[in-house]
């Protein structure tokens, strides 16, 4: 597969998974949670199919769109184990919706750098909250999903808090 | 329109614009010619749906994935109008496709900078020859075609060399 096919099934799936996640938190308060702004593009789509929620962003740095800047009191930038701890004093058990998208081009590196995120990022969920991430996500309180028909799996992975 | 929405579209519109232009051309000998690498995922698919034709790329360096960079022999590297006339003395002539992603966020300055380039365009390409471009190319040798069914207008343009 050509790496713009490729492309393009990424943010289908991306899009797809958001929107599932978003009615399936329909019923649910709480604020939402994208790790890995990057250029802003999924942050972008998260404010339009959520309009009414509080989205809070983590990264290193900002390096969006000047148009997906979010509110400077819903970033936490810096190292992801520097911002994580200070998320958890200040978010704890309110987020009903995780958008993880961290992983780099290493695998390896990519399901460490989740593995160990995970403890913190379970304590920052409502019970029925929704992750949404581009790798899996391993850890007893999370029940994995069924991803939206036409999606394909391993691009993209759902759960939920249980 | 979310910009994940509009990335959509824009991946979208490449795919179905090249592959339109690559059976537009089946029976046009002749190499391809690729204006802006980018990160190489047009010019990957390109190479997939055209596996026996010469494909030259035209950017200011080299910045794609590992396993789409092209071989050295088929590379232009440097500003374009220093590299375009060097093109022209050895391609004039011999392009039955040129696909143009050379436009920057800023729409004057990209229309500016295809204007610019156009005649010399003009020049490395055969009668027939299709050219898909981010924008539209104004020239009196070009005629515009009508974009593959589906696709939106205003995110890629079609003409042939007549």
């Amino acid at each position: 597969m050509s790496r713009l096919d490729s492309g393009i099934r990424r943010l289908l799936a991306q899009k797809h998974a958001l929107e599932d996640a978003a009615a399936r938190i329909r019923g649910l308060p709480g604020c939402v949670l994208e790790f890995g702004l990057g250029n802003g593009r999924t942050y972008d789509h998260l404010r339009e199919i959520l309009p009414d929620r509080d989205i809070y962003v983590f990264d290193r740095q900002v390096a969006v769109h000047p148009n997906c800047v979010p509110p400077e009191d819903r970033m936490f930038l810096g190292d992801l184990f520097d911002t994580l701890p200070r998320a958890v004093s200040q978010l704890a058990g309110q987020a009903a919706m995780i958008h993880l998208d961290i992983g780099t081009g290493d695998r390896d590196a990519s399901m460490a750098l989740v593995a160990r995120a995970a403890p913190d990022l379970i304590k920052l969920l409502k019970s029925g909250a929704v992750v949404v991430s581009d790798q899996p996500v391993d850890h007893p309180s999370l029940s994995p999903l069924e991803l939206p028909s036409g999606t394909k799996p391993g691009r993209i992975y759902m759960a939920v808090r249980v």
